[in-house]
């Protein structure tokens, strides 16, 4: 029987979770794979946790890398200083690392890796994108022997709450956002989640597991979600589209290509049954073709689950070898990144407007595929068109925007929503 | 550089499209995680192989388990009993096996595990559930820490293929299966596939690394799909239910349930949006909820890749122990198996027909949740009726069943299909 020391620094609900998740397990973990896991030692600035009495305390984070009685150190403190402080200190103090930390891998992978390199210790992550999807060990064991081509996917929880929300019971995107803190799906802050800086640094995290480059949230083009009306996502299921918060890494020949921003894919797409808080992750790759990994995106059991799954790796001598990974991504801007676009105007009741835009969009190249006009309310002087153009790259659907938005036919602000076919 | 040298077995679609992903991906292997992976021996009858010369070849293939120039074997030959020598003979001389073989893991994985412990050798089958998603390793290592309540999967690529295309074209089921001869989505001889003895194998072995326990396919109770007609599906639609070839496995406490048939699900569930030979698996888990894992469920690229990815596992070091895998699974019986049912009948035109179905229902304690009456064609005798059970035991219902196919008023043969809310 081998036995494995965790020292715990963060024990709000995660951490929690997680010390429960051991003893829940611990006789199963034993049984199947003859491992002892205990938490022999608690980092807690407050010096005691309610329900974790017994467990010796340390005020002092740092102070639990040092400790002969621990051979992993779990982070589940969250934010990024005093995490990366607690990283570097078990790393250089040569024991393993796990964290749900997607902030801190996003922006210090590079160096934790190699840190972790030089002392032949894991680093374990898994918990830091998609919950309790096992979507980190999926891409690193199981599609090893594949060259990922590209991924999509839903990483941020909070967006497709909402959006389901909109779409399925036609709230307005605040009253969404206000059930999704209700019902614990949004933070009482939701700005790193609606921002979309949450799903961007996930889309970073596993680009640089995906294409074998070290890849951080500035490599990523992010759009937040709060811009959507229930009015497009009516337009779009008219269209045959559902509204998602989408994640893409591709693979080109003169770069990867990252982004993260609310795309409408088809109704009877595999990302379109993806309802509520949960993620998933479309893999594309060279021999398998496309998998897809689906489940809850956040919650502190799914997470904690994640975070022990990680704990027994270490415990089963499964370290991986990060070394690979630490080469600086060569990213190809967004500007040149191509699909089909959503546009919706709202027009004044003038002869020749439609004319003036189809003209405009001529200008530039840009194929209608579909245009709905319809009068809304005979009293309303404005009048919403919804075009669809077919395959535009980013910097040439904007500027057409730019100059759409510029004419005096065009009231208030242009929705521009991607529309992607995978 | 570690040097790891195969031993191929089986030279068919699977076999050389094996060949060429390690051709394929022999550079990346290399770069990424420091093997040296190449095909040292091949065995094949024939003695010789078009597009692999240059390999030594033995027409024994029991040979190829005693060179000493083979660290694995790769056994893809298919059948049963030449399989199962060879897996023997390479346990026995300590040689690491893996095989894509889901009916020799089904009837013989208890003692290849033995086998496998005992000699201290990796013994891998990716490849034998769900083609190119990576399932075994998901459940095996990813979702470790977790006790598995349950299963629900589309498990055989076939006859989700054939399903599809009855329900998206209105093909009837010889169309259907014709086609997916034609594209190569089911054998010249279809029995295998959709009797669902293919699916019952696959349940067996999911059911086997889920649970801990030894499942073999006698403790699987399965059905064909043959007897499903368009005009089912059509019922279905109308009731908002997709059909699908579905395979579960369920944890209780008297014993795992295990089943494989045609089931109805409901149109917005994840598994309703797998389609054509595309395969999935719902996984429900204590901590982590519902996972759900899906894509290309055969194809010889996809099945190769998950062959090479464990034999990458076994360069890697990673030698999973299966001896908690060997106890008999204690199995409970299908008849208790409960859930709503879709029954449908072709009564003759009479008075009182309805009347004395609902009261032969009502005598079995079994109440109509829904009920279809359309006289499709006036022309016709014979007016389908069809109805919704709600919640029944499977023995109850089949006693129902076989007492309404007794009426006088019955015509034919009454439709049953279940429904899983999943």
């Amino acid at each position: 029987m081998e036995n494995l020391k965790i020292g715990l620094c963060g024990t709000g609900n995660v951490g929690l979770a997680f010390a429960k998740s051991i003893l829940n397990s611990e006789i199963l973990i034993k049984q199947n794979y003859g491992l002892n896991i205990s938490i022999s030692l608690i980092g807690a600035r407050k010096g005691k946790v309610e329900g974790l009495e017994g467990i010796p305390i340390v005020k002092n984070i740092l102070d639990v890398t040092k400790s002969n009685d621990v051979d992993v150190v779990v982070e589940l403190i969250g934010g990024i200083d005093d995490a990366y402080a607690l990283a570097k200190a078990t790393l250089k103090n040569k024991k393993h690392f796990i964290t749900a930390n997607k902030a801190l891998i996003a922006a210090h992978s590079k160096e934790l890796f190699e840190l972790a390199n030089q002392n032949n210790v894991h680093i374990g992550f898994e918990a830091s994108v998609a919950g309790g999807i096992p979507i980190i060990r999926t891409i690193r064991d199981g599609l090893i022997s594949n060259r990922i081509n590209s991924f999509a996917g839903i990483l941020n929880g909070t967006s497709n709450f909402i959006f389901s929300k909109m779409s399925d019971d036609g709230l307005a995107f605040d009253k969404a956002l206000l059930l999704a803190q209700k019902e614990g799906f949004a933070e009482p802050d939701p700005t790193f989640d609606i921002s979309g800086q949450d799903a961007a640094q996930k889309t970073s995290i596993l680009a640089t597991l995906s294409f074998f480059q070290h890849a951080v949230m500035e490599n990523v083009y992010f759009e937040g979600i709060d811009k959507i009306t229930p009015q497009d996502i009516d337009f779009g299921d008219q269209l045959d589209f559902v509204l998602k918060p989408l994640s893409v890494g591709i693979l080109e020949k003169n770069g990867i290509t990252l982004g993260s921003f609310p795309a409408f894919v088809k109704k009877d797409s595999l990302l379109a049954s993806i309802h509520n808080e949960n993620n998933a992750v479309l893999m594309n790759a060279e021999n398998v073709g496309g998998t897809m990994y689906s489940g809850p995106g956040a919650g502190a059991k799914p997470t904690a689950n994640s975070v022990l799954s990680d704990v027994i790796d270490v415990g089963r001598g499964k370290v991986f070898d990060y070394k690979k990974f630490v080469q600086n991504a060569i990213t190809s801007s967004f500007e040149n990144f191509s699909c089909d676009h959503y546009l919706k105007l709202s027009l004044n009741d003038k002869p020749g407007a439609v004319a003036k835009i189809s003209t405009l969009l001529a200008d530039y190249n840009l194929s209608i595929d579909n245009l709905i006009q319809k009068e809304l309310d005979r009293n309303d002087d404005v009048i919403p068109l919804v075009t669809v153009i077919s395959n535009s790259e980013d910097h040439i659907i904007k500027k057409a925007i730019s100059d759409l938005q510029n004419l005096d036919e065009v009231q208030g602000q242009i929705s521009h929503i991607r529309i992607l076919d995978i």
